[in-house]
């Protein structure tokens, strides 16, 4: 009674627009900071969902939400997932696709009528962008027991809030234990965030691991004085040593060399005004690498910097660590697996890196891991403009759909990683 | 009937105590930005103080306030005054000082029953700081004539308030036509706000006048994207061009030398988070000379620069200017009168010009003015650790004193400027 499963991309293009459309910002972008109430309306709208496919649905102590087909399966599942919360000036692609994916690769599933050997899931992860709550990937990184439940519960937000407070006032702190069990495997699918597949005209990437990233607060003292009467040589500005600091970060990226970034995001002055030199200063700096060597020997750099930086201009200068991963590598067979897959479909294929955090390398921790990339036009993201082709979804979602029914066992074949031991 | 008037310093200290309690913060330090509650407690305390002296109050269409003695005299008064709006951060002296020493000092003539020939008045003006409204110094100008009323009405706060509308609401639209008569002379005491007097031992300063100011809004316009996944070379980074023109900006002031200085203290980014790429940034730049030609050459170079960083890094940079001031010279007759005074009180003093904006840079378009200077304390102010010594206040409301009673005529000395034609 089963047929051959296929992704429906019509109803996935209409579930990423009505999940778009809560906490819509001009420009057809998305402003869903995790455990704000458009966040909580995001998660309802996709449980709503979850629940009229008839998956169990189960929610753990940080509020991450796992989805389970057949609902009575509790074997370790193949996991797909993402996260739904989006930063402040986000787009309607990042983190939704992979989960809104998953759940049309389910749907497909259950309509086919196929059984497969391991069941299916599918989660979104809380708090993956990191923009309200530090650090990034909290969600996933509780899930596999890299934080522990009480210390993220006790996370504080940017605008003062605590997490634990805010999870309980949209209704999600659920009763399922944390680190969970691993699952059998997982695979993520998400929008590249950058230029490099459009611009080589490539519809799927495999991706082969994720970059190293680390997050430093700087926060600058230096003393307030009148901008006008306080000779150049006398000053002790905060505001000039937190711009000398975001100057150097970019000299430094360029001086190591591709694929090392630097960011400084945010830079706050204090009192923030145009005839006073500022008091104080608090910015911030996201270096990344996907080699964690490189990565150190950025950091060593800024702190000698830093500390240069301080002595000339007589300001004290702080660090504060706000998130630090080091580069993580995919099971190579799911890499393969997403390449053998994409080829198969006639897709032009290419492994790469990530140069974004994702909550598939906090499973990879315990678990054979893998995403998939579809392009993002113009290399755009975490931008209101952000978009992913529709032809180009319907590509990617083919791929999970393939990659993940292999990976559970289906469709006459026994499950893929059960027949191929680890190298 | 009459004996030789005295400033009582423990009076004025006690007023600038009293007053320094309204708005207070941290460290000694006061919030009064204009027209605020605030602002509005601190105007009704001194305008009660100025009833209780028995002075005629008068208050004009945009706030500022004049209290004249004798109260049925309206001839031209010598005019002394400054403002008693603070920056966020502030002191306790930049301003109330001039306000309350003027009242001092009318208070002794009052009590020593002494007559003179002009009548004696002090003001404060509305939104001397620029804080909250631009430009600065925005009360004496439309006291002067140099703006009109209707305009300085519509000027919108940063918080986005309209000047007209808080004006309303804290109680402050007079009847007083603008511009006002001109007075015969203005005399303002200030503290210096820099670290001059103090370096060189220096109880006085006889201001020869006053540094041009430029002030620009800078708005930065690039492209919001993800900082993991966006190489260095295909940013448009609004976060990194505000930081590189405001390590410009202290290089510029450095190359021209003093007293060319240069300050960017306020930059604020959007979407101002660690992980995404700024889409915009607004900053000041605030430039200061006493020499209008080297002025505007900085400021060609600003122009120059900000038009090579949009190139370079593909972002479009707008400018606006906020304040623009040529340099102004006091009236030489009034400097002498200063310095004069000063050395018959036995008092150290130097002639210097002030590096901040004063209200009397405004009233000299219009009559002749002048300033004395009291020594700050490590040179500090905008900020609450700003001081001025209790000897320092009562040697400076001392030579204002004397210096107001040669220019009204009184002691059995006839009016100092009605003698003494322009040189």
């Amino acid at each position: 009674m089963s047929e051959r499963p296929a992704v429906d991309v019509d109803r996935l293009l209409g579930r990423l627009a009505a999940l778009g459309e809560i906490g819509a910002i001009d420009g057809g972008g998305v402003c869903r900071l995790a455990l704000t109430d458009a966040d909580r309306e995001g998660r309802d709208l996709v449980v709503t969902w979850m629940h009229d496919l008839g998956l169990r649905v189960d929610v753990d102590g940080i509020g991450n939400v796992t989805a389970t087909w057949p609902p009575d399966r509790l074997d370790p599942p193949v996991l797909m997932g993402s996260h739904i919360d989006t930063v402040a000036t986000g787009g309607r692609y990042d983190g939704n696709l992979g989960v809104l994916a998953g759940l049309e690769v389910i749907e497909a599933v259950i309509a086919a009528g196929v059984a497969t050997t391991h069941p299916l899931a599918v989660a979104f992860f809380t708090n993956e962008e990191g923009s309200r709550f530090a650090p990034d990937m909290l969600g996933s990184l509780v899930h596999v027991g890299g934080l522990d439940v009480e210390t993220a519960h006790d996370t504080i937000a940017v605008d003062g809030a605590r997490l634990g407070d805010e999870l309980a006032r949209v209704g999600y702190v659920g009763t399922q234990p944390t680190p969970a069990a691993a699952p059998h495997a997982y695979v993520e699918l998400h929008i590249e965030q950058g230029p490099v597949l459009e611009a080589e005209g490539i519809t799927i990437g495999a991706v082969t691991g994720v970059q190293g990233i680390s997050w430093q607060e700087v926060t600058i003292t230096g003393q307030a004085n009148h901008a006008g009467t306080t000779p150049m040589g006398l000053r002790h500005d905060a505001g000039w040593a937190a711009a000398r600091l975001a100057t150097f970060v970019r000299e430094l990226a360029l001086d190591l060399g591709d694929p090392q970034v630097g960011t400084v995001g945010r830079i706050d002055l204090h009192p923030d005004l145009v005839n006073v030199i500022a008091a104080r200063a608090v910015l911030t700096v996201d270096l990344r690498n996907t080699d964690d060597a490189v990565l150190g020997e950025a950091e060593r750099r800024v702190d000698t910097f830093c500390d240069e930086l301080a002595a000339a201009e007589g300001v004290t200068i702080t660090r504060r660590e706000l998130a630090r991963f080091e580069p993580v590598e995919f099971d190579p067979r799911i890499v393969d697996l997403v390449e053998e897959v994409a080829v198969a479909h006639g897709r032009t294929v290419k492994r790469l890196p990530s140069g974004a955090g994702h909550d598939a390398q906090m499973l990879a921790r315990v678990c054979p891991a893998g995403m998939v990339f579809t392009p993002s036009v113009a290399g755009i993201s975490h931008n209101p403009a952000e978009r992913t082709e529709p032809n180009d979804i319907g590509a990617g979602a083919g791929v999970l759909l393939d990659v993940v029914l292999r990976l559970a066992g289906a469709v006459e074949q026994p499950p893929y990683l059960d027949e191929a031991p680890p190298a």
